[in-house]
Order: C-alpha cells, then structure tokens, then sequence
C-alpha cells in the first residue's frame, strides 16, 4: 500500500511530503494507523547526517502511537482496535544473549525504526513521519493511557525509556539523591520518572530562565550549572546522574558531585567527544562513567504501564507535519517544552512532492 | 628517635640518605623495624613533585613490610615479634561513611603514608624507605605468609590491594573472562590475582617480548595490542578490564572488548589525560568506565590473607636504598620484573648527607 509520510532525499534538503509503501502484514505482523509521532533529536542527526550512513529517502520518527488496523494470522498479544506504541526498534535476532535477556536494544542485529537495513522498500526502514507502519509484534508496545492522552505518550517511546532504563538500572529509589542534567525532551521526562520512583532530584541546567519549569516538573532542587556556588554545594552528594545533554561539555564538573561508587550515565551522543575527563575524578571515589541506549521491549512496556500507572506524560506541542522544518530550527535553539509531537492527521493533507 | 631513611630535598634533586624522626607510641600505636619496602611508580610522582603539592624533605614508600618492635598500651591486634605490613595509609578520620564502612582509601581525610599533613615532624608524613615506622593499629596490617617470603610481600600493600580490591567489587571469578592491560608492577599482580579468583585471564601488553611472561604469571591468554587482528578477536567478549597502564592512552581500543554490561575500571592516574573516550562505545553495550583506588583497610587484610593461602606473592628485584635513583630511571623504561624492593638493612650503612 502507498501512504504519505514526510521525510529528506538528502542531507542538505528539507523534509517534505512523499509516499512511500509499507508491506502488507506477515503472519507474525501488526498492521498499525499511526495518529501521532514525537520528533527526536536523533531525527535531526540523522535525516542530515550528522551521523555516519544515512540511506535516503530518509523518513525519522520513533516515537509512535496509534490504532491497530490489521493483524497478521500469528499474532497473540495484540488485536485490531488496540492502542499501542512503536519506539526505536522494530526488529533484532530474537535469539543472542540480549534478545534472550530481553535487552534487544543491545542486540547486535537491531533494525532500527529508520535507517535500518530491511527486505522491504527501499532497503532501509523508514519512520513514524508516516500515516501507517508494519511492525513485528514482539516490538508493538501495549498503551494503557486514556486515548485523550495519546499524543502525549507519543515521546515515551523514545525520551521516555531512554531515561527510564537508566534510572531502573541503576537502581534508583527512595533515599537517592538523584542529578538530572539537562532539562530538554529527556531531562523532563527523567525528573518525571526519577520523582515517581521515589528518588529526592535535583536538576541542572544551564538556564536560569528553566529554573521554575525544572521544578514543575518535579525537582526537589534546581542548580544552574554556570554557578559555581550551587554547583560546590552538591559535592560528593549524589547517588546518580542521569546526564541527558548531547552537547560535548564538561564531565568532571558533574562527576565531582558524586558519592563514593556513584555513577554518572550517558544517554545523548555528541556529535565530537566530550573533553576527556580526570582520572582522578574516577579514582578517588570509585565511580563510574557510563552509558545507556534506548531499552529492552519488556521494559519498555514496564515503563509505559509506570507513566499509566502515575499519570506520566511527556509535555508536548503538537505540530501538523508542514511545521516539522520550522520545529527542528526551534530544537536547536532549545525552544520546545519539551518535545514536538506530529499530529498524523495532517500527512493525509499534503500534496505529494514526489509520488 | 632519630633513624636512617631515603629521600629527597627538592623536585629536581636525586634521592640521598638523611636521618629522620619517628614519635614515641601512642597508645594505640605500633612501632615497626622495617625490613623491606617496594617502589611504587607513585614514589617517582611524588618525588618529582609530577603530582601537585609535594612536601619535602620527601621520604617516600608505602609498601612495608617488617616486624613490630614496640606496641602502645591500648594496641590489641598486634604485639612485638609480630610479622606485619602498611599499606598507603597511616590514618584516616575514622568515624565517615566510608572509615565505617572499611573503606578508608575513600575517606576526604584519608593520611597517606607519606607527603600528607601530620603532627609528627616535620609536618607531613614520611614514607618506608626508613628504618622504623610508628603507625595507629587500624592500619597495621597482619602478614601470615613464610618469613622467607617477606620480601616479595611488600608489594601487596599497593599493587595487590590495588589490583585486588577492583577485582572483588566488580566481582570476578568463575566464568569470567577478564582482561588485565599492562604487564608492570600493577598488572603482574593482576594477572596471579584474577587467576586466582577463577578467571579466565586475557592479559594485554604493547610488548611481543612479554608474551611469555604474562603466561608464565598466568594469563590464559596474552594479547599484543598493537596488533588489531588480535584485539578484534577478543571484541565484546570480556566481562571485566582491569587497566593498570598510567600512560595517557585509547580507551576506547579497550571499552569496545567489554560485553554488554563491562566495566573497564582504572587503577592508573596518568599525569595528563587520556584521549577522550567515545561515548558510543558506552552507550550502544551499557558499558562503564570506572576508576578505583588501593583497598580499604579490612579488604586489604583480606587480600594480604587469600595471597598467604594461594601462595601469591609479587615477582621482585631486591636493591639497596644506594640504588634507588638507578631503580627509578630502570622503572621509568619498563626494565623491572616486576617491583624493586628496598633491603631495608642497606639504610644503616649509609653515611648521611644531612643530619
């Protein structure tokens, strides 16, 4: 079948409308009507390939929520009707160690929701930026929200259990002290989620205007990272960091902050490498430098029943797809609270660039 | 009491004999006759003041071993005749988080065996390259091995523990497959300490020539790293990396051989950074970059009794504190199988500079 979809045929184009094709439900498939997209920054390194080995047409977008409109004859765990999510993922080799482990996002052969080798036309897997996609059942997410909150769970997918894995993880819970940096599409939903588990957290930003809306979302403490005095204040106090800024920065000015055996975890990737940081700053208190991608598919869906559970969204704007160039200047600039959605209704809109 | 001992009075000046002063004990105070001290390359920084903040004269040593000649009259855990080792430290503040948890390498007011803050003349504390030391009974450690083995027991008190300590807490043993990088004072210890921990030992080394040696210590398996063919048949298959090397060096040549999960954790500070690592090779397998530092005290008794049952002790090169200067240009070219020690009955015949 042919649908719309937005997306780039190359890296110095902006997006625009296109139809692409989708195949049409194997066994073990679920057909789903997306009704919405959240808009990642990785769409953004990806659609202009900042990082290596974009294939084009590229069509982002991992951060689905919709309907399910058919099944294919196999499928178990989901039915026409059902409201479900799709996040970074739509297939692995079901059969190494992390797939076993339930951690298919550690998966050697992980296929991606875009840019992803695949059988299917054109050779790599195209995105959410679309009205409908075909996915595997073992990675179609089960959505609990109420409908009216749909485009808000739409981020979930991505910003939300790339912030959650982590902080499950590495334990996090009541008597913490936990340190989210960076108040951006992940950084929100990392105070959400770091507050709902019971940890006391303190935000760090760059931005003195972010202070109030860091503690809206839930901080117990905001310190704004340019200030050496609140900094100093938080030194050898914190269990954990979740680190959510993609920009290279300073590493030792957080790593400081930890106790003895704490860790500080990656999840944004920068373009170029951070500054290297001091050894010592790991050594005279045992802590650790790490990193998480995504999560596996059965915590995925832990989380998603979490956010139901307490009432967990992302905060959201919602964009007709015709705004998605404007959208990615504003990201840049860091001027969305916190994550743009795509309101799928209007790709049905568009006339087609290209047919 | 006024004794012999080995330092320096400058930055830029060699080591030579001088007489020092060690306090009475104090009830809770043994007193040692040093009978041996290794040389650790943090000697070398200290001396040189290649680390900030050397106090001189500087007396360095924190690998001693010896017999205790005097006890103070609250000591219960030791008594003269005593076989007895000191690690790095001679005191801490004794009532933190990390003292109460046996952790004292942790503490913020940890005091090193030399170059730290003391009461004692003159002002800052003096190191085992001396005949006689007087140490709080928290930090006299028991030695259990043969009295003929002495000598090559020295060394535990820092690259054992250092080496020993990390193993533990990340928890190698059985199953494992551990890589351990340099082959010098740190990573022979290493390597006889994994092998013990039931490990499966992956040793790694710049140099061809210590392919044999590094088998001989116990490694299962040697890598030369220089050779890419042979890292990339080891590419995430370790579970743990102990790195020794203080070179500034590519982490990430190591980082990518971790499975999912890995830690490589740091037991070197080199005096400039190491190039900075890609955050991808954290975030795509979970990884952690860690550091550690020596033991603390309970763990270093620990580690001083499982090498007194397995047998381990370090390979050394015995001298004459006239030799250290030598010692220390051999060290700097890798030329020690594995750690010199200092006979410590060499102090006496000195005719000292200074008195």
């Amino acid at each position: 079948m042919s649908i719309h979809a937005y997306g780039a045929i190359a890296a110095d184009q902006s997006l625009e409308p296109m139809r692409i094709t989708r195949r049409e439900p194997g066994a073990h498939d679920v057909q789903i009507d997306i009704a919405f997209c959240g808009v990642c920054h990785s769409d953004i390194h990806t659609v202009r390939a900042e990082w290596a080995g974009t294939q084009y047409p590229c069509v982002p977008g991992h951060e689905i929520v919709g309907r399910v409109s058919a099944v294919g004859a196999q499928v178990t765990h989901h039915k026409v009707g059902d409201l479900v999510g799709v996040g970074c993922m739509v297939d692995s080799c079901q059969h190494c160690a992390e797939c076993n482990d339930g951690l298919e996002n550690y998966c050697d052969h992980l296929v991606a929701t875009y840019n992803s080798p695949t059988t299917d036309a054109p050779g790599h897997t195209l995105g959410g930026y679309s009205q409908q996609v075909v996915v595997h059942e073992r990675y179609v997410l089960r959505v609990r929200h109420p409908e009216t909150q749909l485009a808000a769970v739409a981020p979930l997918l991505c910003a939300g259990i790339t912030t959650y894995s982590p902080l499950r993880h590495w334990k996090v819970g009541p008597g913490h002290k936990v340190g989210v940096v960076g108040i951006g599409g992940l950084g929100h939903m990392g105070i959400k989620l770091a507050r709902a588990m019971g940890a006391h957290v303190v935000a760090f930003t760059t931005s003195e205007s972010k202070r109030d809306a860091a503690k809206a979302l839930g901080a117990h403490e905001v310190v704004v990272s340019r200030n050496a005095d609140e900094m100093a204040a938080h030194t050898k106090r914190l269990d954990f960091i979740l680190n959510t800024v993609a920009a290279p920065h300073d590493l030792d000015a957080f790593l400081v902050l930890l106790k003895r055996d704490g860790t500080m975890t990656l999840v944004g990737a920068p373009a170029s490498p951070h500054p290297s940081p001091q050894v010592f700053n790991l050594i005279l208190k045992r802590r650790s430098l790490a990193g998480s991608v995504i999560g596996g598919i059965p915590e995925t869906q832990e989380m998603l029943d979490f956010c139901a559970e307490h009432g967990i969204v992302s905060d959201i704007e919602m964009i007709r797809a015709d705004q998605i160039n404007e959208a990615y200047e504003r990201m840049l600039k860091g001027d969305v609270k916190y994550r743009f959605v795509i309101d799928s209704a209007s790709l049905g809109n568009n006339q087609p660039a290209r047919a």
